[in-house]
C-alpha cells in the first residue's frame, strides 16, 4: 500500500510541517537541532514532517547533506512521527538517488517538484520527470509539490494529478502551493478519497478547509502550528467568526515576517523567537539584521501573537 | 593573472562553443564522444569549450557526472582547446565543489549562473554567492553567466559587473544571455581591456560586434560554427550586407530550431546533421521524432543552410 | 447616501450581473436587445445590471456609445433593477464624462477599472486617479474594479481599500476579480458593514461565500443565473456537497467555454443558447466559427448544463 | 502615394520627435505651447512631430482634446514639418474617428498601437484591428506602432509587418518601440525600401544605425534631439568611439530621468530644463517634486548633457 493519506471522515485537519534546515553560524547543517524541532512538532501535534522542501532550503544543500538530513530525521522522528522527504532537483539523477536514499533509510514518503532549470513544457513530460522520480523509492509514496513561483513550471496541477495517477503506480497526491483557488478545487473534486491534496499556502487555508481540504504542509508551522490549530478547531466546532479571525492574525503576521528580508528569512526568526532556533538562511537569501528582527519581533507582539494568547 | 580575455584589438571575434553534453540511447553520459566534439572545434577554429551549461544540459546532470565530463573534456583538450567549466547549481555547496574539482583537473577558467531556485533579491546577494563559488577555485578566472530566461534573476548585468570586480579577486567578465542591447552595451563600455563580456545571445553577434563585443559563447556553435566565422569575416572586411545576410540566416535557421521540440532539442538534431551526433536530450526536455526531424532538416536545407553553401 | 450595500446579515449572496454589450451583425450597439436582456436578469433575481465593463467591453465602444448604452438600461430598468455604469477608461478626462452622465440619466452607481495604458505605480497615484472620476458624480456611489488581468495594476486591492475610504467620500467598495483568495479575504475583513466587496470571479463564489462574501458581479450570470442561485441555495441551506457540486459544473462550463475564441466570446455565445442572443464581439475580440459553437454547444450539453437540469 | 519613407541610401538618419502634450498647471492642453515646440523640432532639424502617442500622453487625452491637439500642430507646421497624428485607442470606433479627422485637418500621416484593454490574441486579429483604423483615413499611410510594454500585445512585430503589407493598403511600416533586437532586425530585413522601420527604443539608435535603420521616433528628442544628432554625424564620418560615447551618454541621463518618478515624467522634466516647458503629466503619472527635479538636474549637469557641451 502506497498511500499518504491524513484526511478522515471528520472535520479535523492534518497539519504537516515543512521543516526548516538548521544552519550552524558558519552555515553548515546543525543535525543537532533536530530532536528539538521534532519535540516541539510532537508538543502541538503535526502529524508529519516534510524536510527539504523550500522551507528547509534543500535546493541549497549539497546531496550529501540532504542525505544526512534525511536519516537524522527517521533516526529521531523514529516512528512518532511521519518524515517525507523532498527529493526535487533540478537533475532527475540527483533527485533519483535522493530517493533511493529517502527508502533506505526508512522515510514514510518522497515529494519533488518539477524540475526548475531545464523546465517540463507539457503535463506529459512533467508527469514522465517525476515518474522516473516515484520509479527509484518503489515502496514509498509519492506527492507532486505544485510550487510554480520557485520552479517556473505553472502547468495546472489537477491536469498533472490526472495523469499522473495513471502514469505513476506510487502517485499520492498534490501538495499545492499556489494561489488559484480554482485548480485547487478541481484538485479536492478529482483527488477523491484516495489521493490526498496537501494545501500548500497558508493563507489558504480555512477556505481549503471549507472546501473539504483536510490536510496540509506548510512552514508557517514551524512557527504557527498552535495558532493553526485554534483556527481548525473553531471551525470544526462551527465557529466560523473565531476562525477567519484566527487565519486573518495568520495573514498578518505571515505579511509581517515577509517585510524582513523575504518571507522564509523571516518565517525563519520567527521560529526562533516561538521555539526552536534554527539559526539563519543560506546564501542567496538573506537574514534579516537585528533592527529588522526587532521591528519583527515587535509587529507580531503588538498583533497578539508572542503575546500569552499565542 | 586570471584574466579569460579572448578580445583583441583586431576586428576578430573569438567564437567560444558551449558545446552539448552527449548521451548514450539510454541516456547515460557518452564520453568516448568528447575527442570528436573536440576535434570539431578545433577544425574550424572555436577558442574554447564551455562545458555544462545550459546547452550542456549541466543542470540535468549529477554532481559526479558535471565532474566526470570536466575531466574527460580537460583530457581531450590536453591544452588544444581552452576548457571552460560551468559549476553553477541551486547549491552553491555543490557548486564549489564542482568549482574545485574544474581546478584541479586543470581547467582554464569557470563561470557560473545566479543560483536559481532559492534566488539572490538583490545585486549584492548575488555577488556573494558569486564570490562564494569563485572562491572554490582561486587560481581560475570567474565568468558570471547572466540569463534570466533560465535562472528567473533578472538583475541588471552592468550592475553586477561593477560591484563583482571589486569584490571577487578572480572576476574575469560576463557571459550575457540576454536580448537586452541596452544592458549589453553598458557592459561592453564598462568592462575596458581588463575584463571581458561574451556575447551568449547568437541572433545578437553581428549587432555587437558593431558595438565593439570580440568574443562570444553560444551553443549554436555547434552546428553554426563555419557560418558565424563567415559572418564575422565579412564584417572585418566590411561587407556588413553579406555579413547581415548571413546573421540573417543563422536567426532563421534559430527560429527553425525552435519548433521542432524547443531550442535546445532542435539545437542538438541539428548538430547531429552537420557533424557530431550527440543523441538527445534528458528529460525533462523532449527530443524531436522523426518526422520533426524530417521536417527540420528540409526547412534548413531549404534556407541553404544544409547545402553546399555550408 | 451614497453606500452600494446588498450584503445582508442573512445567507443569501445578491448576483449582480456584468451584462454583455449587444451587437448587430454590422458591429452596431443593438440597443433594442437591452430589454429582453433587463426582464431575462428580472426573470432569474439579478440584483444590478453592471454596464459597459470587462463583459460588456466598453472599453471597445466609444464614449457616444457608452452613454446611449448607459441611458437605455436606465429607461428601462426604470427603478425595477439597479443600474451600475463601469466609466473606467485609460483617459480620466473621458471618464469623467462618463461618470457625470450616469449620473444625469440616473444610475444607481459608477465604478471604474485603473487607468490602463499610462498605468499608476502607487496606490496613493491608483487613489488620486480614482477620485478625480469619483469626483465627477459626486451622489453616486463609487466601486473600485480590481482586474489586474486586463489593467496591469496589480497593486494589493486591500490596500486600495483602505486609502480610497479616506479620501474619496463616495468610495463604496471593490469589485474584486482576481485570484488572489488571500486579499479578496483581506478585503472582506476590512470592508465591515459600510463597504461592499463585490466578488468578480465566478470559480471563487462559493468559497468567498464561505468566507462571509455576500455579493458577486460577473458574467457568467449571463447564463449560468439560475445555476448560481442553487448553489447559493444549497449553500444558505447548509447542502456544502451539492453546492460544491454546482461550482464544480460551473469550472467545466467556463472551462468550456474558454476553449473557444476566448472566454468573454465563448460566454456571449453560451449567453445566445441559453437566453438572449447579444450577438458577436467587436474586433479585437474573435467570436467562434459555427464548428467551434456547434463543439461548445455538444460539450455543456454533455456536462448537463444545457439539459432540462439547468 | 501612401509610403512614409525617411530613410535615403546615405548613412543619415531621420529623426522624429514623439512630442510631448503642453499641459497648463490645471492640467488642461496647452496649446499655445505649439508653436514653441514646433520652432524647437525645426530648431535642430527633426524630421517630423508624432502626436499623442505614448510620450504625448495620448491615451491620456479625450477625444476632443486629441483632435484640437492634432488641429492645431497641422497649422502651426504648415508644411514645415511632417505631423504624424498616433490615433490608438482601446476602442477602434474612436481609433477611427480619430484616423478621419487627422486626415481632415491634413495630417501627413496616422499611427496606431494595438487594442489595449481587449487584446488581439494573433497576428490576424490585430492586422484586423489595424486594417479597420487604416480604412478611416484611406490616403494617409499607416504606422503600427509596436510597444508591448504598454499593451501588453506582444506578437513579434516582424510577423505583423508580413501580413498588415498583404491586407492594408496604406500600410507604410513599423515603429518598434521594443527591447527585441533579433525582432527590429527581422523587421529592417523584411521592410526592404517600400516600407519603413521607425527606431522606438532611443538606448537601441546606434546598434539598429549599424544594421541599416535610417529612420527613429523618439520621446528623447524632445531634450536630446542635438545629441542624437552629433552622435549620428560621428557615426556617419565613421568616428564608432566618438558615437558610442554619445549613445552612453543617452543612456546615462535616460536612467537618471527613470529615477525621479517614471522615465516619461523624467523626459518631460528634462525638456523644460533643455528647451520648452510642457508642465507636468496628467494622472496616473506622477511628476517629480522641486528636490527631485533639483537632483535629476544636478546628475545631468554631471553627467555633462547640460553643460556647454550640449
Amino acid at each position: 500500500m502506497t498511500g499518504l493519506r491524513y484526511s478522515t471522515d471528520g472535520p479535523d485537519m492534518a497539519l504537516l510541517t515543512a521543516v526548516f534546515t538548521p544552519f550552524t553560524e558558519t552555515g553548515e547543517v546543525a543535525l543537532d537541532t533536530v530532536p528539538k524541532q521534532a519535540d516541539a512538532l510532537l508538543g502541538w501535534g503535526s502529524a508529519a514532517a516534510y524536510i527539504g522542501g523550500t522551507a528547509g532550503e534543500g535546493a541549497s544543500l549539497s546531496t550529501a547533506e540532504r542525505m544526512a538530513l534525511a536519516e537524522r530525521w527517521c533516526e529521531v522522528a523514529d516512528g512518532r512521527l511521519d518524515v517525507i522527504v523532498h527529493v526535487g532537483h533540478a537533475s532527475l539523477t540527483e533527485a533519483r538517488r535522493l530517493a533511493a536514499h529517502a527508502e533506505s533509510v526508512g522515510a514514510r514518503a518522497i515529494s519533488s517538484v518539477a524540475p526548475y532549470f531545464h523546465r517540463p513544457d507539457t503535463v506529459a513530460a512533467l508527469v514522465d520527470a517525476c515518474a522516473a522520480i516515484a520509479d527509484a523509492a518503489p515502496t514509498l509514496p509519492f506527492t507532486y509539490y505544485h510550487i510554480p513561483s520557485m520552479t517556473g513550471v505553472d502547468l495546472r496541477a489537477s491536469d498533472v494529478l490526472v495523469v499522473a495517477r495513471e502514469k505513476i503506480p506510487t502517485f499520492a497526491g498534490v501538495k499545492f502551493a499556489h494561489n488559484d483557488m480554482a485548480d485547487l478545487q478541481r484538485c479536492l473534486h478529482l483527488a477523491g478519497t484516495e489521493h490526498e491534496v496537501f494545501v500548500g499556502v497558508a493563507k489558504l487555508v480555512l477556505a481549503a478547509w471549507q472546501w473539504g481540504a483536510r490536510a496540509a504542509i506548510g512552514s508557517v508551522y514551524n512557527f504557527a502550528g498552535p495558532l493553526f490549530r485554534r483556527l481548525l478547531d473553531h471551525a470544526a466546532r462551527g465557529e466560523l467568526e473565531q476562525a477567519r479571525a484566527a487565519q486573518q492574525l495568520a495573514h498578518q503576521v505571515i505579511d509581517a515576517a515577509s517585510r524582513y528580508g523575504g518571507e522564509l528569512a523571516g518565517f525563519k526568526a520567527l521560529g526562533a523567537l516561538t521555539g526552536v532556533d534554527c539559526g539563519g538562511c543560506r546564501t542567496p537569501l538573506v537574514s534579516p539584521g537585528p533592527e529588522q528582527l526587532a521591528v519583527l519581533r515587535a509587529e507580531v507582539t503588538e498583533l497578539g501573537f508572542l503575546g500569552e494568547g499565542r
